[in-house]
């Protein structure tokens, strides 16, 4: 048995090794185009800002212990141009001219490439990606040349990594993206508080904005944007995207599915018998939706390629499909989401609610408690969790990976209220931030409690039956309040709910969203309508 | 309708402050028998050692607050001494004297108290129990005298935390525990990495030894050892357990279950009606096990308490069991456990295995990426997940809560390899240890790769037909190897693998048993018989 790999980054050599250890009798070789295979792509922006010191740390596996481990052929430098799947033979090229390989099973996982952007002079020296270790070689060159400004096009993983990571190297970096919000994959509210976080980093964001050229001789010195205005940059970093390679599999014929990445079936088999495709160029199953979606991450990279490398050496392994789990650090920041978030859930047409819950990474009385905002996306008369969305300055990722646990176990809000999680003051409050919203949006479920997010404040403000009462005390109101807001706090509340107005409709809101539940029920009690604003003060200032 | 709560920590403070949420006209009345309501005993350790400086921190909710909050009348220094279950009345004793006391529904939350040996001496000056802010009061007093010696009774949550904050403060400390290992409710592996890591702190650990006597005037200076030894202690903290204070629901006729704990159904209701009970003293559903179990934690208690209060109040909740998940800090070291462990399963009768799961919190290029073990509890046949343990210095409350949650979830090793994770170098690998522990044990389950536990290899080694084969490098043999051990290199196995008898039984393993993963299914495919030693030298050796 003759298998063939095209491509030797996370998908492929997940494969070929996975195959190797399936089948010990194959003979298995991979096809690399570039000059490494198994390189750590999530670890360049680290290289280049020198947090990674050592360059052969990025280097996970070379061609060398392919071969004496896992006797495994690899050709670096080495192209695949064509597949023909009825003499099953593929096409490869390299420095000593074009050959043929014939094979019994193929498996493509040509990845991605990043996005090239319709931008003038983005051929100049001083433009780069940071998609591959000559790449960063170039950057890190470029940086000993003593570079003071720098431009990163783009306000994703990518873009947003190399961003914090040129700051670090002394450079006055600014961040440059086309769409109204950076994270794109996050709600927007997320995205202000990155950029505030940025802003503080002395890293300077632009966003709904494009960049149109790159000026300069032959060396870049500056952009320009689709608004006219110009910037200086000794270095440019194009970083929006990455779009999967899906042309060699689709000269194989294989068919792309509805988001044209190539469709597989859950053993990443394409359509075309033996060949199996893996990483960046596959749709996957959302596991909520149900839909197919491209989400090109390194871990179900390397899970797909275990996955085509075991069933084309004789196994027997699936897929099951994606939940979209992200994180990214900025700074003292982490921002992390899994599932739906409230755009997707909404552009889906689910029947949803998002409620923000506001906790702290562990018992507050306990050092270095830091704050932390979680917001969930939740099925309405169900409770089924549909995604959540995190941002803090600790225990962010235990968060998002619990929730994504939950997700992919389809557990309701009902669950997360019972999970039975570590609690000791280090590590977690008695009540954990994901039980706390466990409960919070099982209450909201039951319809003990109704909210409203604070996004609509400003337009429940038009309302002239409309109250906006702050239940927080003197000292807190003091320190900053919503405008137009009333105060009232809880604690004198039931001496003085009398001065309030039943005919009104109440939106109530404190620090965290706690007192104000509880100035809610009481007032419910007592008859008044009442809304409590969803995460307090914490979400309607964004400070975390 | 007239609440009574009795008890005012965690679920009895959950319980009244819930039913108030619940019916805002009941009367709410909470008796506590000591000075202070809604403690942070889980803190007060930490108050010992100066790491929480603000003793007010400990206070989280004080009467006063109860009262204006939730409109909840607490008294405090009133201790409860019968309750008549037919004329619903509860006598209650205090300075003041005797009275009786209505109720329309009862809340039992008398939790627990510290577990009394049978040591003479136990009354003397400076013998302290670490239950109560006066109990913290008092050994913060005492250290204020300038202690130097000090004796921990019992290896347990609170026996090691007070270990620590008593050394963090300078003094000499020997943790003395009856039982053969400290943090009874892991395997005993994990015992003896803690054990190692308090050595390391300065602090003496004496496991199966019990303390018979404390010795001096009317001030404790020493103990004596149940096998004659005596150790200096200006400062004894007793800390052997909580024993359940069930007697007044007992008197109530409330029914004590197999564990002689008061049993409750899922909404909290005993056996009397109209009388609910909450926290330490009520045994729960063990979610895995499906048994009645005593676990008395916090976060338990806490969710009970709620329930509890919910349904007195007209509400309905329920509590859906227990995991028994645990975390405790010593040191740099993180412990942590859920579901069963290797000697519940083997307890319960279960067709179980266990393996060990080496691997690191994040990305191993990323700087700070820290080692962890992980040991599985896994059902044989099915792949469900039935418990976990881990130990390491970063990440690990992270991955036992993910674990927590697949347990809860019925998740089987299939789902945790497929699980979607978050991954950046910051947080993790691309592979988290969660997956690749669900790919381990996946693998093991599917047959494809038979393992042993390090713990056998004393046995395995009396076998003249085994061979213990090591398959690192020569560098990593010389840095130390297990005796007996024959290393043949797996980047050399394929040239070399006939110098091995066919005849034979392997045993092979590496650093953490993904190389020693490799070798056997080689060897295996070459007809050899072979079993890849669970977790490598980092279960050998418990070196993280």
């Amino acid at each position: 048995m003759r298998i063939l790999v095209i491509g030797g980054v996370a998908a492929g050599g997940s494969a070929a090794t996975k195959a190797r250890r399936t089948n010990e009798d194959a003979e298995i070789v991979l096809f690399e185009r570039g000059s490494y295979v198994s390189f750590a792509n999530c670890g360049l922006p680290y290289y280049i800002g020198g947090v990674i010191e050592d360059r052969d740390e990025l280097l996970l596996v070379t061609p060398e212990l392919f071969k004496s481990r896992f006797n495994i052929d690899v050709r670096i430098n080495t192209e695949v141009t064509d597949i023909d799947p009825v003499g099953k033979t593929i096409t490869v090229k390299n420095a000593r001219g074009e050959s043929r390989e014939p094979y019994d099973k193929l498996i493509i996982a040509t990845g991605g490439r990043p996005l090239e952007l319709p931008i003038k002079g983005r051929e100049k020296d001083g433009v780069y990606n940071v998609f591959t270790v000559p790449d960063a070689d170039r950057i890190v060159s470029r940086l000993e040349l003593g570079m003071k400004t720098a431009v990163v096009v783009g306000g994703g993983f990518i873009g947003l990594e190399s961003a914090e990571n040129l700051r670090a190297r002394g450079l006055s970096v600014t961040v440059v993206e086309k769409a109204p919000q950076i994270m794109s994959n996050m709600d927007e509210e997320f995205s202000h508080i990155l950029i505030r976080e940025l802003d503080g980093m002395g890293i300077s964001v632009i966003t709904g904005t494009g960049v149109t050229e790159i000026t300069g001789g032959d060396k870049a010195d500056g952009v320009v944007l689709d608004d006219g205005r110009t910037l200086p940059a000794d270095l440019v970093i194009l970083a929006a995207g990455v779009r999967g390679s899906t042309e060699l599999a689709e000269k194989a014929g294989c068919r792309l599915g509805e988001t044209r990445g190539v469709w597989v079936d859950a053993n990443m088999c394409t359509s075309v018998p033996d060949i199996y495709a893996a990483g960046d160029i596959v749709e996957s199953v959302h596991l909520v939706s149900g839909k197919k979606v491209r989400i090109p991450l390194a871990g179900s990279a390397n899970k797909q390629g275990r996955v085509a490398g075991a069933n084309a050496a004789g196994g027997n392994l699936q897929f099951k499909g994606v939940l979209g789990t992200a994180i990214l650090k900025v700074g003292g920041l982490t921002a992390a989401r899994t599932g739906l978030n409230d755009r997707e859930a909404r552009q889906l047409g689910r029947d949803y609610e998002c409620l923000y819950v506001p906790g702290f990474s562990n018992a507050t009385y306990y050092p270095d408690a830091a704050p932390m905002l979680l917001k969930l996306t939740v099925e309405k008369q169900t409770g089924l969790l549909l995604g959540a969305q995190a941002i803090g300055r600790k225990g962010i990722d235990k968060r998002i990976d619990v929730l994504a646990t939950a997700i992919y176990g389809h557990m309701t809000v009902f669950d997360l209220e019972n999970l039975d999680l570590a609690y000791a003051p280090p590590y977690a409050s008695a009540k954990d931030p994901v039980i706390m919203g466990g409960m919070i949006a099982a209450n909201s479920i039951r319809g003990e409690m109704d909210y409203c997010l604070p996004q609509q404040l400003p337009e429940i403000a038009k309302n002239p039956n409309a109250v906006i009462l702050d239940v927080r005390t003197r000292e807190e109101w003091d320190a900053g309040h919503v405008d137009g807001a009333v105060l009232l706090p809880v604690d004198e509340l039931r001496d003085r709910y009398t001065e309030l107005d039943a005919g009104k409709d109440y939106y109530v809101y404190c620090g965290v969203g706690y007192r104000a539940y509880n100035a809610c029920l009481f007032l419910k009690s007592k008859g008044y309508r009442v809304r409590n604003v969803s995460g307090g003060m914490r979400a309607i200032s964004l400070n975390v």
